[in-house]
């Protein structure tokens, strides 16, 4: 059996998406800044796309920015607002402790720079307080930069509040809205956002594009200097193909987000059920405030990246965490910040679902995980002495 | 009659590259950070399209980083250099007056960030003078940064000759390579450059893709941050099925280039002599020195715009100057640099051919412009005082 279960990672492009994409190329073809026809019949292809996404989101077409995905847009924003709020003096920029590290990264060249960041915590459940976001904005702050659902353990954020409460307080306010957007419902009115990174190989459709929306009125400074384009903050020649087919994908999964879910947290419950049974395991995050396709676990006593290889060599196509950080020894961060401790944070799997995904393929998941599990522990010298009472049992 | 003679502004993507782009898409669409084998499978081609780039230009694949684009490409070469030559105290960057808005855009906001910019003339005939590079080096340079063709004008500078300077004093040296890689031979051996930039839509690629050449042992800092892409350097998930289509696209433009020169040369020679029996005009930079495409005039007493709208409607595609500009009202810096006058470089006409154009075309080009540029003239006041006197001629 083969089975993709690493749609957090990335997604496989729907074949409507990629037929939008093949006559996109092959018909609207010109530069969207050039005069001629072909260049203005692409730039009618453009706005209409821009004009569809920022329905889809609750925004106005001029603040969506066709961007090369969530990364760039994530960059974009925090500097943006970053830069905006040193020239008023304000150089504290807050985000929570479990970011993607686009933003991450991001914050900390910032610091680098003079900036003060703050992360707060999100506690064992991966969920942060409102109440800790509201005591750190104070009148330096220039940003407060929430994700909308964490990439590892999928946990929900109350982004709602958070943004209600930077805008009663007149700070910015930028969700990184890349793991919900397509999956969950996303109305950057309701979220009284300024700014939303969305990226659209997680909702099947293409890699390499994204959007950033920013609201009116907030700024926006290009991260990519040059041309034109995007009413000045996004240099380079529109990647239109990819708008258009991003566009049908987002289409798609908007039509088909209740039911997919419905699905999803069917296999979700299907799946933590039958992944509980393994001993001394424990799962990452909120049981219910998280989304639909993530089930993520720790398994006491043996390491991540050798269960991947194995389930590998079973079909399985799973995550010990995000993939934008594999290759890396460390533990993740987002693992550590709901308190896992490091050899317990080693010994993680992340399968994020698809509405695809079926029971057979999720029982098949089971008895892989559970069997796989179990023979490492049996090789493992750590599980020997936990058995044998030399090391205690964590969870 | 339809002609597309916009090809500096943006291409066709070609069928095979098409192909490529969606057998990846459907075959490969693993991340390719990810362990299993969907990610691994992704990751061989993402090394394997490396591997060929990096064949085609002369570099090593870890030379390599692929990007969005050529405005991205720019965008973090120069900013790469110049922090790292401002760490040692070199805060002086050198270009053209001629250079893309990608490269002029991001020096204007290093001058602002402290840095000295300064660029140099580069005459009448669009090329740069390798003794002005000469001269103006000095101990404080930490870059020089000089284009290989000309996105208007098609001029071809020194570039080898400036490198091998660059190289001998010690200087980082960058070309901003977007027109000619994939129509003129490109090597950065023998370019001698430490940066070269490129994009995959002006050689019949696909949008929204790019790589940036970095020498071993030049500095290269990411512009985008986040997840551990292109050994840190650049963030965010990368576009494999746009990569692998670039790489066709390439492999076919280098196979094809020396037969599509030919035929471009033909059609250029026969276009320009056609052009300049219209009196009162001029070629636009070098006769010789310059892209088999671009051929690029200037007409006393029209306006560029009413002249493209006027060819558009008998079915040419075509430009005044840069496709990133257009909608500006400022004459192109290009042309100013080159020695026209306003009024004169405001009556400006690209048209850029591409290995398709036929010679029937390029005579229906002629007979077009010629009738347009007469048309426009009988009806403009400018052109009546010329005539009557009132007003000097300049060409």
């Amino acid at each position: 059996m083969k089975i993709y279960a690493d749609h957090a990672a990335t997604t496989k492009l729907t074949e409507r998406a990629a037929q939008v994409y093949l006559e996109t190329a092959r018909e609207f073809y010109g530069n969207p800044s050039s005069l001629h026809t072909a260049g203005q019949r692409a730039k009618e292809v453009l706005e209409d796309c821009r004009g569809q996404i920022a329905a889809m989101l609750g925004a106005a077409p001029r603040e969506i920015y066709f961007t090369s995905g969530g990364s760039e847009s994530d960059n974009q924003a925090i500097r943006s607002a970053a830069y905006a709020g040193k020239k008023k003096g304000k150089t504290k920029l807050i985000s929570t402790a479990i970011e993607h590290h686009a933003v991450l990264h991001t914050l900390e060249k910032l610091e680098k720079e003079g900036f003060k960041v703050v992360l707060l915590p999100v506690g064992t459940q991966g969920i942060v307080d409102v109440k800790d976001v509201e005591a750190a904005i104070d009148d330096s702050t220039a940003l407060v930069s929430v994700m909308f659902a964490n990439n590892e353990i999928g946990t929900l954020q109350p982004v709602a509040e958070i943004g209600a409460l930077c805008r009663a307080r007149g700070v910015l306010f930028h969700t990184d809205a890349v793991q919900a957007v397509g999956h969950v419902p996303v109305n950057v009115k309701e979220l009284s956002c300024d700014y939303l990174a969305l990226s659209a190989h997680k909702f099947s459709g293409p890699k390499g594009v994204g959007a950033l929306y920013c609201r009116t009125g907030a700024p926006l400074s290009p991260l990519i200097e040059g041309g034109a384009q995007e009413r000045n903050r996004r240099a380079g020649t529109e990647d239109l193909p990819a708008i258009a087919a991003m566009t049908e994908a987002l289409k798609e999964s908007i039509a088909g987000m209740g039911a997919a879910a419905a699905v999803m947290r069917r296999l979700q419950d299907r799946l933590i059920e039958g992944l509980e049974k393994i001993p001394h395991c424990a799962l990452n995050g909120d049981r219910v405030r998280r989304l639909p396709s993530n089930v993520s676990f720790c398994f006491e006593g043996i390491e991540g990246e050798s269960l991947l290889l194995l389930l590998d060599e079973k079909g399985i196509c799973a995550s010990s965490g995000s993939a934008c950080t594999s290759g890396s020894l460390d533990p993740s961060h987002v693992l550590l910040a709901i308190g896992r401790v490091h050899d317990v944070a080693h010994g993680s799997l992340r399968l994020t679902l698809g509405a695809e995904n079926t029971e057979e393929e999720v029982d098949y998941l089971i008895a892989s995980v559970t069997e796989v599990v179990s023979y490492l522990r049996n090789m493992s010298p750590v599980w020997r002495d936990l058995l044998e009472g030399k090391r205690q049992f964590i969870l």
